[in-house]
């Protein structure tokens, strides 16, 4: 197979593009592909600071690696959830990796901020391990956030299309009506951008494998297979049948179909720390009222 | 398994009602099903004359034989698309039922309609043959329709979630926007309602397995493997995993989504016949169109 660019031999072939790269111009379409993103949706421009939400994991370390090449003004903010040998290694591939970019990295570490272990959180609030976690660090993440003038995220076209695809099996549309490649900032809720979005899981481990980024390949004790990865499976399952589905699904629900669905989303300020919430008070102040009440 | 209303043997186990039925509360639970969808979306009352456009495959004949045993006022209407003994059975068949319900039954002609035969009809607009069949029978049957209160089609669950699922992975909006159990006549277009909404294949040919209805079985000659029942097997392996699945995602479509689509219909009366198209002169005028100029 040939190079679509140069007629070199071709090192990945992507079907959805009708296309076939060698590295040099993968690693291109790949720049072009985040440059894209970026004007369509008027995510940031060069002068702004750039707060980027690290996990360790390939997407993060490669929306990172990216951008500093393209010269943005970049910070990586890396959230420690305490879960043993996992979470030392992804803290330490992160810091690694922001010294060989040579950017500020600041760590903030779940316990720490909350008061109590995840494993406690998720005992106290009755919850499952993967919701504590997901909305600690949403939370941590938007209050760093808004110190900076946009939040970067790894979010990926496969992630954000299993993502949607749920959402409208089960007509979430409070969900839907906040899902964008660019959020506005809105009273707490920090300015946020995800660069990825037209590019694959596929293609971002093709890129971090081309450019030999280190990411942490542990996954989370906690993890099992998730509805997001089912949902994931099942659009790899279509994309297959009918290349390039999952991408035209997801731009076309970004430039026609979402507005439709701003008028349910439904926040308003959470009562005791104005971070906005579908209820009185947000999740992350009901489970450090419930830790307060469990140490009396 | 025991009968979830008399704890006799259960003669079928549905997922995603969490119920087993003996035969005779399947029945029971079958005709409540439909008579909920008629409550629903007010489709239509006693007194009005319902048109059944009936192929002869299981959902026409199931619909009509539950609707005549409701007591409405019921008349069937077949039309004969002239594939040879596909045809011949399905129209045999179409008459055979409408004498068992001791129902009237008119009889169409795709060849006498059109004035050659779908073979032809297909090769002068250059197109598909089921493409040209559908847009032919749709519109013999609106024209039909309109001589009655409403035209009754046995559309079921699976097909419509099937449907609605691929006009939403497209973002078909204007498509998305018509898509309702019922549909209020405009212009030429009949008044419309499918009853068998709330009821899947399996639960459909299962009705017509205990009540001994002898639906045509024989495929139609043209037919291939088409999207609408790729879509129907992605639904399946998601119902699989999750139960209820469709019908939630349907039902909350109708109830609470759609109405926000219905701004993306465009159509307006064809210039020839009064029509509705998103066109100028509809398919079938233009059709007729065609075959004249050839003849000349």
């Amino acid at each position: 197979m040939k190079c679509t660019v140069c007629s070199k031999t071709a090192e990945i072939a992507l079907r959805s593009h009708n296309s076939a790269f060698c590295r040099e111009h993968f690693l291109l379409f790949f720049k072009r592909r985040i440059e894209k993103a970026i004007k369509d949706f008027n995510m940031f421009s060069k002068e702004k600071r750039l707060l980027i939400a690290v996990s360790g994991g390939k997407d993060s370390l490669v929306v990172w690696q990216v951008l500093n090449e393209m010269g943005y003004n970049t910070t990586g903010y890396h959230i420690n959830i305490g879960l043993g040998i996992y979470s030392e290694v992804s803290e330490n591939i992160s810091k690694a990796f922001a010294k060989r970019l040579n950017r500020p990295l600041y760590v903030d570490y779940f316990e720490k901020e909350v008061g109590v272990s995840l494993r406690e959180a998720a005992k106290i609030s009755k919850k499952p391990y993967c919701s504590v976690c997901g909305m600690v660090k949403r939370y941590l993440i938007n209050r760093k956030g808004t110190k900076f003038d946009t939040l970067v995220t790894g979010h990926n076209l496969s992630d954000e299309s299993a993502t949607l695809f749920g959402n409208i099996l089960h007509w979430n549309t409070g969900y839907m009506g906040r899902q964008f490649p660019v959020l506005e900032d809105i009273g707490s809720l920090s300015r946020k951008a995800k660069p990825l979005i037209y590019l694959t899981e596929r293609e971002i481990a093709a890129y971090a494998f081309f450019k030999e980024i280190d990411y942490a390949l542990l996954r989370c004790p906690n993890a099992r297979t998730t509805t997001g990865s089912f949902y994931k499976n099942i659009l790899l399952e279509i994309e297959e049948a009918m290349p390039a589905t999952r991408m035209n699904f997801l731009k076309a629900y970004f430039l026609k179909i979402q507005e439709k669905f701003r008028e349910d989303v439904k926040l308003s300020p959470c009562k005791k720390c104005g971070y906005l919430t579908s209820q009185d008070i947000c999740s992350f102040c009901r489970l450090k009222e419930k830790i307060k009440e469990g140490k009396k």
